[in-house]
């Protein structure tokens, strides 16, 4: 079996810390290369580099992301015992596209130490019930539907039928179209896949959020089988928004955490 | 007046793109100092290299900072119209002690953008019903607790008596000592100055929670008076927790949300 995902977050290195890969097409959402990718493929780079998987990862956004070759220059700040630190920019054609500070390590730091877990997988009903979304498509390639599946919850599945819940709030399940596992690069992808939660608020239009930051904690290894993803927001203030998720694996543990602060949508439309 | 927390972030430009300052004494938690503080005084090189002030920081603690002259090399990564991102490296007598990314912006981005929060301030008695607390201090010299002053929610105050509440949350007032203006600075700092919330599970021992990652929003310019916090934990797993902080303003607004990722206290005590 082909694993879409892992081929196009395939990176090469190149010494002096460089690696190159490439921007995939169908990544993208109406032509802009969705962040949770970017932020994916540039993680693997780094955690390349420093011989370890992201524990957590930051990338501040500063471009759009065609398709197309890419360069990853990773710098190595600290190599501990127990975490490594690095920065990272991601470019594409020569244009810098995102910038990156991450702290890897296996997310299985201490795994005898007490769990204590307040927050809940969100009430799903079963894939089959919810309502298969995708952001709008350009074109006739490869799109972003064809990458990465979403069931959303029903009743917050408004914003897709231009009935917006008035809630703040995606739920939903999300898997590879290829079925392909998610593993913890899969879960940085994940975090970013959702449609914004503010498109379920009826002071927005249905367009573009664009992502300032977006930092993923990865709390697990998840478990075979779907994610489902709880995402909010509470604070929608001054033209910025941000948007908390949580991603639970088909086991109902906690295996990511997720916070970015974007912009709200301006456009009258995609 | 002395503005205490102005002095002690107050950085030199020394070209290009190097800052000098100082960690000063009375800033620290017995000897190391305080991972917002450090934040705060390595965003103020950082905002004012890109002539903005801090929209969203993204801190990785690196070392413990002891007091001493310190120095911030920032590196301009993207100077935008609206916004412009950079990192920095904080470094203390020649050991590395936090990298940083940001993006700098005022956070009044869209003044007239509909509102949307769905947050509440927390519900906290008037500042003395609630119970004065510090960290604990070690020799003579100023402590932190002659820096910031926090009062407690008489809830959560049983940390500090050796009864932990049971919920992994504080709520207090945080003003300065000097009661000294809170600007976007202070936020930054305050975003990191209560007690660990896992104090307050049994679980824990009472001693350091090492921050890995320290991730403050900015969402805009506080009312004068003191700050009031709610932060709390809802993954405590794997040896790690996540600690997500809401800050609000005098007048109820919310100026400030932050999450770190942090180590479970492990040491006996202090």
């Amino acid at each position: 079996m082909v694993d879409t995902f892992r081929a196009a977050t395939a990176v090469t290195s190149v010494g002096d810390g460089r690696y190159t890969g490439r921007v995939a097409p169908g990544w993208d959402i109406v032509g802009n290369a969705n962040g949770g990718y970017l932020l994916a493929l540039a993680s693997r780079a780094m955690a390349e580099a420093v011989g370890r998987p992201p524990l957590t990862v930051t990338g501040h956004f500063l471009a759009p992301g065609r398709a197309g070759p890419c360069e990853i220059e990773v710098r190595a700040i600290r190599m501990g015992r127990r975490t490594a630190t690095a920065s990272a920019v991601l470019r594409v054609e020569g244009t810098d596209v995102l910038a990156l500070l991450g702290t890897f390590a296996d997310p299985r730091l201490d795994p005898d130490a007490p769990s204590v877990v307040t927050v809940e997988p969100p009430d799903l009903p079963p894939l089959d019930e919810c309502l298969r979304g995708g952001p709008p498509t350009l074109g006739d390639g490869p799109s972003f539907g064809d990458r990465v599946v979403c069931w959303y919850h029903p009743d917050d599945s408004g914003f897709a039928l231009g009935e917006p819940s008035g809630s703040a709030r995606m739920r939903a399940w999300c898997h590879f179209a290829d079925e392909a596992p998610i593993d913890v690069f899969g879960l940085v992808l994940m975090a970013d896949v959702l449609a914004p939660v503010v498109l379920n608020r009826p002071e927005f239009p249905p367009s573009w959020a664009p992502t300032l930051e977006l930092t993923v904690h990865i709390r697990s290894h998840p478990a075979p089988g779907p994610v489902r993803g709880l995402f909010e927001s509470r604070v929608i203030r001054n033209g910025v928004f941000e948007e908390d998720g949580v991603l639970f694996d088909a086991a109902g543990s906690v295996v990511a955490q997720s916070r970015q602060l974007a912009l709200i949508p301006r456009e009258p439309s995609f």
